[in-house]
């Protein structure tokens, strides 16, 4: 491959700002679009200026590396994709919202690609035809197309955006566990050379459906995902993941269930001071709506219900809060005082918490009234246990029972056990060596590329700038021309050099820009090293500069071109 | 960069076949789904198989690295575009049914990019200020959108194609026109690199906009283009580009024009035949309606008129053939006798070959009758000269009047002096060196990625399949076990030791294939070199076979590892 010519900021269309932009909110937006990266085209879609093109460019040279190293086959599909495999899935109408729609001159529906199953799935069964044809791992690295109710974060949660999305296809489930295993490896390395910080955390399948997901998560304050981390033992999970098993406890020895006086306690927190009791010790049932159907939801009343996991429990359908109207005729329901013993016309569903054996303090389905010693399984039974409360700092490990420690996080990758689902809907068989037709298994993973950038800019920075590692970086250093047209023909030479001996070089040969100024977009913009032609250029000393370190050393030039290009 | 891996036959998802798909028509189409490089997935649709990414990515590595070396910087647009800056330039329109429109959730109005002019010129009404920041060259490669009314001939014309679009920003005429000789250099050095047969010929500028234009155009059958090539002189253009001077004649010694009874002559067929008189003396007026106003063109009867050049000429205007019930009510127009003498309530476009002094036979506006030594200019004058006729071979240079030969072919470039077109629309100006705002001036400059792809398929391949050149080969080396398992072995042995050298090689090391299959599939897929490990591969001795010459050889495997890493 040809030497990369040398960058000169004289020509490079990347204009640094001084200024966060008004409508930016975490680092990674701020920085990229300060250090002249990226810019806003319209509401989650964005352009990718010459500097900000590198680094993505760098991403995906990791990635293909190492998705060609465990001998995934590198395709490309289209993104505007006819409607009929998705509607075979269902997914043409599960997508919702999120799916950009549209006709074509005939009339004919179509849609941007937000992930790409069924068409892989449809490309295998075009192609392969006998279990000699598999196992095989294909993968593309192409825009995707989500419409996001709320675009934002930067290039963190884009409407398009650039992803490696994967698709094995193996004959059994044993295979589709190797598959599954070469990917995650893979990820592994992947994240381990862009210099990312992550963890592998359980997650839960979401639309994709199957029975197996991982997803690699990159702490971060700026993500949108909640993650439990154990301090113990080697637990981690996406805490919409987590989910406590149903342990009975032995509730023979609690008293009979009673009735007692609380007057104007409709809260827990009324309820707890005027008992005089901890929040834990009381249940709280909170009522919804599950497609216009009162239902119960009973939680410890220290916890506060995921809603998130309550639709996703009752998912299709519409999950509502009640609101004062659906107490009218009602007169089981007591609003302030709802307890399950004798809720008889409501489906109740209780966390694992509420295991039976368990005893409570609860509404007594009267105004101003409360029941004690109302045990689970005795005094009321569960329609069902699902477990639907936020997960907490300190809640036990699932694993060892040591006190889970919550962190923010950006998703950057996603694996799947797929099975059969797409498979099933298109019926993608194979001739089985026994020269039976064998349904074919099937895996899905992706890597946000764009977002990966987003990623490392969240958690390579300080209060400079961004820091790149050299894997990434859009250049493997940036010469500044510090001071008059000697310094700035010396930078040139000494750049063209560089780069004549493989180094990837940023130039700052900006005429009529301060030398601070220079390092300021220096620091900001964040190339590893900083190779600064000042003062005693002339005699041949020029000042290197680490930029994560920010150690600097003024050493001979050829002692800098030998350090760059060792 | 990392070694590729040896890519397996036995693992490829590349399934050849040995019928041509039922719906190819051309050749590129044909070859290229015959040897599983391409899959078509909706009507102008495709997906690339592991073959035809590895094609695509080598076109798209030539692309890079020549733009590169011009200075052009990479950047990465969406291609889902919100639809102000469209509606500003008047495109949203003039696309008509060719624009893929689609609205968001919110009900915005977006588009997918056909191209981008509208979005980089406001990137860089963003990112510049001064004329310090000019001139300046951006380039991306990306996926485009056009909804084709007839999407055919495989990838040649698709309605989702990869695209390298650059843009030039300059602050005067020379500026551009220098940014213009750049691109034109760029690919010039592309074209000869992919090793495609091409040339650069002048080109109307279409929907563009814009005052000079080339194409580079590839020649071959399965071409949409008509180009016109000189062969004394380097005069080479696009037939509908060539438009011959007006040329008045001295006519003054003509006869003056009289009637001749000619019946039963209401075509230049029977005309020319019952007077004795080739065709290219009479003068045909063929009527058409503009915006519902009849008008009459007039070309030598010997002339086919090229309705897309009557088109361009009155574009937006719409162009009709008139019917039958256009004649109702309209005496003057008698048909099949029309002569533009007298024909006072009628726009008269004529061809300059029609020009004043010339002389004609023509009609004479009454049945069975026409007029002779009727002279342009004297007993009729034109509205407007226009060159509407068809290009015919043998036309006479329009630079050195030597007769012109015309071949089909593809077009694989175009390069655009746009001027101020979308920098007067979209106001872009920079800061003049005097102080005063300056409207920037612009170029745009395409190179059909994939249609590349097809092209070299159509130039470069013979009645077994397809012959790459080396440069954008799937693979250096295609390795051909021919015989069993320590034919297989071997062959597998030889390739790791190629790979690890740094050689692309793909291995046919599939198994219950016979060795006549496994040729076939080696010269229809095209890679440069053949290896065939044989009968002889354990006394240490394999076949190297050239698939362009058709050349064999014995040779030693040792001899065949050092061609082969030279």
């Amino acid at each position: 491959m040809a030497n990369a010519p040398v960058q000169r900021m004289s020509h490079l269309l990347a204009k640094t700002l001084r200024d966060d932009p008004a409508d930016a909110e975490v680092l990674s937006h701020k920085l990229l679009v300060r250090a002249g990266y990226v810019r806003r085209t319209a509401a989650g879609i964005w352009s990718w200026l010459p500097l900000g093109r590198k680094v993505l460019s760098n991403v995906e040279r990791v990635v293909r590396e190492e998705m060609d190293a465990i001998g995934a086959q590198e395709v490309l599909l289209p993104a505007l994709l006819p409607r009929e495999p998705y509607e075979a899935t269902g997914r043409w109408d599960e997508y919702g919202g999120e799916l950009f729609r549209l006709k074509d001159r005939k009339g004919g529906d179509y849609l941007l690609g937000p992930t790409h199953e069924e068409i892989f799935t449809l490309l295998v069964k075009d192609q392969a035809s006998s279990y000699k044809d598999l196992p095989v791992i294909l993968y593309q690295i192409q825009s995707k197309y989500r419409d996001e109710a709320r675009p934002r974060a930067g290039i963190l949660r884009g409407r398009e955006f650039l992803m490696k999305d994967s698709y094995s296809f193996d004959l059994s489930d044993e295979g589709l566990a190797e598959s599954y295993a070469l990917h995650r490896q893979a990820y592994q390395r992947i994240f381990e050379r862009l210099g990312l910080d992550y963890r592998i955390c359980a997650a839960t399948a979401g639309a994709m459906g199957g029975s197996k997901s991982e997803e690699f998560l990159a702490p971060a304050e700026a993500g949108e995902d909640t993650f439990a981390d154990c301090p113990h033992c080697d637990f981690a999970a996406n805490t919409e993941a987590i989910t406590y098993e149903l342990k009975p406890v032995d509730g023979s020895g609690v008293p009979a269930a009673e009735e007692i006086p609380t007057p104007d306690t409709p809260t827990i927190e009324t309820l707890a001071a005027s008992l005089g009791v901890p929040a834990s010790a009381t249940l709280k049932n909170l009522l919804v709506k599950v497609d216009g159907e009162i239902v119960a939801v009973g939680v410890p009343g220290d916890r506060e219900v995921d809603m998130g996991k309550v639709e996703a429990h009752f998912a299709p359908a519409l999950v509502e809060m009640v609101t004062e109207a659906d107490f009218a005729g009602r007169p089981d329901l007591v609003r302030g005082y709802v307890g399950p013993q004798g809720l008889d016309k409501v489906t109740y569903i209780a966390d694992p918490r509420v295991a039976p054996g368990t005893a409570w303090i609860t509404g007594a389905n009267k105004e101003h009234t409360h029941a004690r010693n109302v045990v689970a399984g005795r005094d009321f039974e569960a329609d069902a246990y699902v477990d639907v409360v936020v997960v907490q700092e300190g809640d036990p490990c699932p694993k060892c029972g040591t006190g889970l420690k919550l962190d923010r996080a950006i998703e950057i990758g996603h694996i799947f056990q797929l099975g059969r689902k797409y498979t099933d809907a298109l019926k993608l068989d194979v001739l089985g060596q026994n020269g039976k037709p064998v349904r074919v298994t099937m895996g899905s993973y992706g890597i946000g590329v764009s977002r990966a950038v987003a990623a490392l800019a969240e958690q390579h920075a300080d209060d400079k700038g961004l820091v790149w590692s050299k894997e990434v970086a859009p250049a493997d250093v940036h010469v500044v021309a510090a001071g008059k047209a000697l310094q700035t023909e010396l930078a040139l030479e000494l750049s063209q050099r560089l780069a004549d001996a493989g180094v990837r070089v940023l130039v700052d040969d900006r005429a009529g820009v301060s030398p601070g100024v220079k390092f300021t977009d220096a620091e900001l913009i964040g190339v590893p090293e900083i190779l600064v032609v000042g003062r005693r250029a002339a005699e041949g000393v020029v000042e290197l500069k680490n930029r994560r370190t920010g150690e600097r050393e003024e050493i001979t030039t050829d002692e800098a071109l030998s350090r760059l290009t060792a």
